[in-house]
């Protein structure tokens, strides 16, 4: 696995760090990092009675800040998998341009967490997809220190009823 | 960018293929390609009269098929993604052991699509975000082909309202 790594970034052999190149003005580079790790944690378990494969949070952010600072969105994401208790697998970032937006993945041994941002229009839509132990609600405060929305709007589905 | 996607890949100047790479065997190696490509395409759109950053589908396949096999998985996430007309930036498998399932995302120029998979229930949960001019309801009929469900559930939330 180090030697995969090792072929996908021109870093040492020590803990992966984020390999970020930058490419033409127009087009920044996408920001990646891929962690060895592999046991899967997303097994199914019983939430609030309800057998499921996890808990995954619709998550909308209106008036936020920081939503086209590229460090900030990965250090947040970093963070929430840490406060969920998650294990990260994979990140990739993709800033665009004109407006500075930010699509980012999180692929977690218990599933997902992705965001997107329009700057412009202060808003980010995130989805955060958790199982086993891992406690996606930990994610909120996380992102409201981060981005300081003035307004949070959270979805819930229970993914895999009756499965 | 193309320079970019060499230092990703061992790869010539060609269509960027997969990059698979064999670990050990309890712990199969991530597939990944970033795929050059810039413009955001995930503008603010008007669907059904409501102004709304994507719609943004959450998709329960139950009693399917095939969903230890990451190749199929690959090939039915890029089917949907051009299916929808949508537009590929970076995508990325990842295989566990020892139940085969699959946890993949694809980032687009449109939002993302995610798959995770739990063989052993027959179970997937997908998630499809898109906007701009795409049709993430394209991504349906290619689900019901590659994994053969004898159930889908599908819901939508139309992202970003009031943004």
């Amino acid at each position: 696995m180090r030697q995969a790594a090792l072929l996908r970034s021109d870093k040492g052999l020590g803990t992966p760090g984020t390999d970020r190149k930058k490419v033409k003005p127009a087009a920044k580079a996408p920001v990646e990092t891929t962690i060895p790790g592999d046991d899967r944690k997303d097994h199914f378990v019983v939430r609030n009675g309800v057998r499921c494969a996890g808990v995954h949070l619709i998550i909308d952010l209106y008036e936020a800040e920081g939503l086209a600072d590229i460090d900030l969105i990965e250090a947040a994401l970093r963070k929430c998998v840490s406060e969920a208790g998650a294990t990260l697998l994979h990140i990739h970032l993709h800033h665009f341009e004109p407006n500075g937006g930010v699509s980012g993945v999180a692929v977690l041994a218990e599933s997902h967490i992705s965001i997107h941002s329009w700057p412009e229009a202060g808003y980010a839509a995130l989805d955060v997809f958790m199982c086993g132990d891992a406690k996606p609600e930990n994610c909120i405060p996380v992102l409201r220190e981060a981005f300081k929305p003035k307004r949070i709007v959270v979805g819930e589905h229970l993914r895999g009823q009756g499965a």
